[in-house]
């Protein structure tokens, strides 16, 4: 059973192993760089002790130069030079802070959609994969999809998404007005949030926080939510349907995750990042270059993946998932790594450090993302093919550089299934009924077998021991018959604890929920039960959670707000987990977070996203817990609340 | 004669009024608030000190929850959490403050693109008062004008601007690509920071400067620098194009500032922000509603304006200036400001304590800035003229509840023309030689007549002695024969101490300048000399002086780089201020300010931007120097060099 205090690191003590991972492989590489003194993020962590407490409360403003300015939570001053109070800086802030969240999706979305468009206008060698999904959402957006040709409908597909970063009407962003349910885009209106489109709604965010504009912390607030709204639909669910037609939609998968999946006689190339543009022709080179591998000596070359876009190959072509965010310095300390490659997000600067001490090459790809000591290769869609070659073809020569006794890979890998889009999940339960897929899910619900789902998503943050407060959390809830949906970093956490197998539904899942899984695990012909955490993919693929939660909410006929769901990031670190968060709240879901953002300097703020302001105009807010267990506990009661309501 | 270290407000010290401000008027009022207890900005900035070094330098990092993280600069840490350091922290930092500064510069421009587009639909009442100008833009733009009727025309450069935000091609910008000279475009291309689109590039600069992105100092340097370009263009310059073709390019036009511009027998009516949409609307209304104010016992509506949007009305409706930036509350503690409307940007929140404890009701005006105690009334273009006439209705029921004997106004008013756009300089040069108009001006720079020209711009920021560097600054410059162009709170500043009056050209210029300035004025029938300072406008208006250095580097077959000229920002203290100040060093041009941006942590970025990397690739650089004497010998040497490369 875990304390309450799990992010006991704040504390400045030297931390022991345990403290800092509940990984093995993870403990194993630590105790493998404490040798070598070389320096990662726990060490970092210890090094900052004690964080600026202005800072945490965010009650600290840097936004002109009369500042910065901090705010004395206990008496004077109460307001900055410019007479901003700490509830105006607080919103401020947070608001700023979402709207990096955000613009980081957004960008995300942009570039598959370029691409996509690119693809109907014959520029780029890449194909689309799902022609079914793109008449889907074609259809959806209102195209006409009959006796029109594939790369027709994907330039007018590409031309509605982009409307969505950037029509100059005032009407609602075309992304959500398809997709949302008319509840919430009514509630939205009411409350003058519903965002026009992508980049202005960015570009406002940031005027209303520079000196001198807003001062209202509701009014930053709202402003908050749109900039949720913004994410969800033009940076989460964008970029998975575009991505999904690109690549094809995920169906079940299986693979091994944790360092283990490194292969001591194989060229080790890692993706690391969050687009799959690269990463998904990283992966075809290293097939096609096999044999230039073994005319240096390697067994052939292995890929892994880290962070998102290791998630999005893991759903598409079942790549290993070497490990998740606070885990990238380790996965160089094995000596094994002979190149890893990334595009966006997430991506520790220090990685060229590790790689420096140990083995192996960084190669940036990214215009916006480069790392001094990095090699860059610039990526383009237009030369991928050639840009994905020389990446692989220096992996391959970094393996000849390598010093093969310096090589140390932990055992641990662990199996996993993944791949579970809607269309998978719906394809599984189809199996049962065919006429009315959603039935039998539905049925399990009202029936009890399953007392509501949980997804847990998000990030590591090194104030957390790692994957702890994921794990023990999800553990408690499926023991307690709570189906669990994964993305992310939460993913990979569940992953490397065993969680996306079938052997957890048997052993760790309870009786209702194993029952079920198991029942739709047989009819899917798996021979095994469904495991009891369903990977959906990466953080982005947070849409497809809400895509599931809309047809679930549909079919009932009630708001999704009613339903017995709920979110958490348990250990959430990153701006976009602020804004995948405030996305889930606007769309009335419970999210809780282990972690609060740096909100606490401000009672209104803090106080109206936890509590009876945000959840009556939305139906969901934010609610902080460190503790998994406790948190736990407040999720199965808020899905029992939310059972009760609906009569169940 | 001014010592260095003027800006010596940080050392926590009570200041004397002295050393607050050199504005006499503004004495007047910080003593009646002083001796009722009133809390000023002096006061706040007191009571922040000692204010944080870490901030200060621009090395603490809260882009997210595994921080706040603060390097320290002496030794360890050396490095946050994720393993940024303090060259990208920094770097990070100043792109999102940037960032900032270009997105309240766009969000002005597209306001004022979205009234145009609505003018030439029929949607609202407003008119295009400058064809001329209208067709202009047209056709610099690539657009055909013959035989099109105004409206239409209006409706295609709406579009044209429309695409400048928002366009999803890779070309450049558009409003860049029709303005800014071959030479630059051509500099740019090879730093790879010609902006796409203004919207695109303000979400990319947010998505690089998230966790785990962008690491490399240089690389963020380059994309502050094409910030700094989408603001010049695509915020300054749009904006002022727009405004001139609805509201009227400006000509020379005579008024008065200072707080004696307020009348203690009319209504008051200050307009406050930025955007002219709504302050011209009230403008008309003050003249509309007379009669009322007159039925309510007053004398007549008198309006008054500060900081940019006062300048927007005094520029083409020869509104008096109350005071600039600084003396926003000052202005209410007369207790003659019957009502304070504001729309955005540089409005301390403050201003409601401040009415409280004197008279006078703020009323906001934007979606995006609101303050918690002021009246909102929602302003729309389509209902301009009705909300517009209930806020001057409000200013004269605010009127009758005025205490009279509660009403201080100073005596201070001081005489100033302005409305110098590129326009009415070369109309009053046109008058010497109608041929060719920018021969007497270049042949007066040749012949050394004229050394050179400084603009000076810019906000008030409370760490200096208010609008003492701008003043001595100016003064130093124009008695060295160095011709003044200002804008913007800079111009304020000089207004208030007599320098944009004809009296200064005979009083304080040098000799070869006050020639020069009397042929012109005698030759345009003024009957006496120009002012030695050009007031252009407000703070987007420095595109003006953008366009005059375009036009004077074309006339002579040079670069902007090459020219005898410089910028100031005496006291800079907004985000705004910082991305201009990096559009004018894009430009070539050097670049003073009085006080650096939060950059001082990292040796390689303030390295960078004050030295040879930047000069090398741009031509400009900045130039950091709080003392007004040094940088005014600072600025002639560079003006002396400049006329030496070119041989004069």
């Amino acid at each position: 059973m875990i304390k309450a205090g799990t992010s006991n690191n704040w504390g400045g003590m030297k931390m022991s192993l345990d403290k800092k991972t509940i990984d093995r492989a993870a403990r194993q590489m630590l105790e493998r760089t404490r040798a070598d003194g070389v320096k990662t993020v726990w060490d970092r962590l210890e090094a900052q002790q004690p964080q600026c407490g202005f800072g945490l409360l965010g009650i600290c403003c840097r936004n002109c130069l009369q500042g910065p300015c901090r705010i004395n939570p206990f008496g004077e001053p109460s307001r900055g030079v410019c007479g901003a109070d700490a509830d105006t800086i607080v919103a401020r802030n947070l608001l700023r802070s979402v709207a990096g969240g955000t613009s980081a999706h957004v960008d995300h979305a942009y570039e598959v959609v370029e691409a996509l468009d690119k693809i109907a206008k014959g520029q780029i060698d890449y194909q689309i994969q799902d022609e079914h999904k793109l008449k889907a959402i074609a259809t959806k957006l209102g195209l006409e999809t009959d006796q029109k040709d594939i790369t027709t409908l994907a330039g007018e597909v590409a031309e509605k998404a982009f409307e969505s970063f950037t029509n100059h009407t005032s009407e609602t962003m075309g992304w959500l007005a398809a997709w949302a349910p008319q509840e919430r885009i009514d509630t939205w209106g009411k409350l003058g949030v519903l965002p026009r489109n992508a980049d202005r709604e960015i570009r406002e965010a940031m005027h209303q926080t520079t000196m001198g504009v807003d001062a209202d912390p509701i009014n930053l607030l709202l402003a908050t939510v749109k900039q949720g709204l913004v994410d969800g639909f033009a940076g989460l669910k964008l970029a998975t349907d575009i991505q999904d037609i690109i690549f094809g939609t995920p169906q079940p998968v299986k693979a091994e995750t944790n360092l283990g999946v490194l292969k001591a006689d194989h060229v080790n190339v890692v993706v690391h990042g969050h687009v799959p543009l690269l990463s998904e022709k990283i992966v075809e080179w290293c097939r096609r270059l096999e044999e230039e591998a073994k005319a240096a000596g390697a067994a052939g070359i292995n890929v892994a993946g880290i962070c998102c876009t290791g998630n999005e190959v893991l759903m598409r072509q079942g790549v290993p998932p070497a490990t998740n965010f606070l885990g990238q310095e380790l996965a160089l300390a094995t000596g094994a790594v002979d190149l890893m490659v990334v595009d966006a997000q997430c991506i520790m600067p220090s990685l060229i450090n590790v790689a420096q001490c140990y083995h192996g090459e960084i190669v940036t790809t990214m215009p916006i993302s480069k790392i001094p000591g990095a090699h860059h290769v610039p990526f383009t869609l237009e030369e991928a093919d050639q840009q994905a070659r020389e990446i692989v073809r220096r992996a391959i020569n970094s393996f000849k550089k390598r010093d093969m006794n310096r090589v140390q890979i932990p055992e641990e890998k662990v199996p996993i299934v993944a791949g579970f889009s809607v269309e998978a999940i719906i394809g599984a339960l189809a199996k049962i009924n065919a006429e009315d897929p959603l039935k039998p899910l539905v049925e399990s619900i009202k029936n009890g077998a399953i007392l509501g789902a949980v997804g847990t998503v998000g990030c590591n943050n090194v104030k957390f021991t790692q994957d702890l407060v994921h794990v023990e959390l999800v553990k408690q809830l499926i023991a307690n018959d709570v189906l669990v949906v994964a993305t992310g970093c939460s993913a990979h956490a569940l992953g490397k604890a065993g969680l996306l197998h079938p052997d957890a539904t048997k052993n760790v899942a309870g009786p209702g929920l194993r029952q079920v899984l198991t029942a739709v695990g047989e009819a899917a012909g798996l021979g095994e039960p469904l495991p009891p955490v369903l990977h959906m993919g990466s953080c982005v693929d947070n849409s497809r959670i809400g895509d599931l939660l809309i047809a679930l909410a549909d079919y009932l006929g009630v708001a999704v707000k009613d339903l017995p769901v709920a979110a958490s990031a348990p250990e959430p670190q990153h701006e976009k987990a602020l804004s995948i968060g405030t996305w889930a709240v606007a769309m009335g879901i419970l999210t809780h977070v282990g972690l609060p953002p740096h909100v606490l300097g401000s009672a209104t703020v803090s106080g109206a996203l936890t509590g009876q302001p945000v959840e009556s105009l939305l139906g969901g807010k934010f609610y902080v817990e460190a503790d998994p267990v406790k948190a736990a506990e407040g999720l199965i009661n808020h899905l029992k609340s939310k059972r009760k309501a609906l009569g169940l």
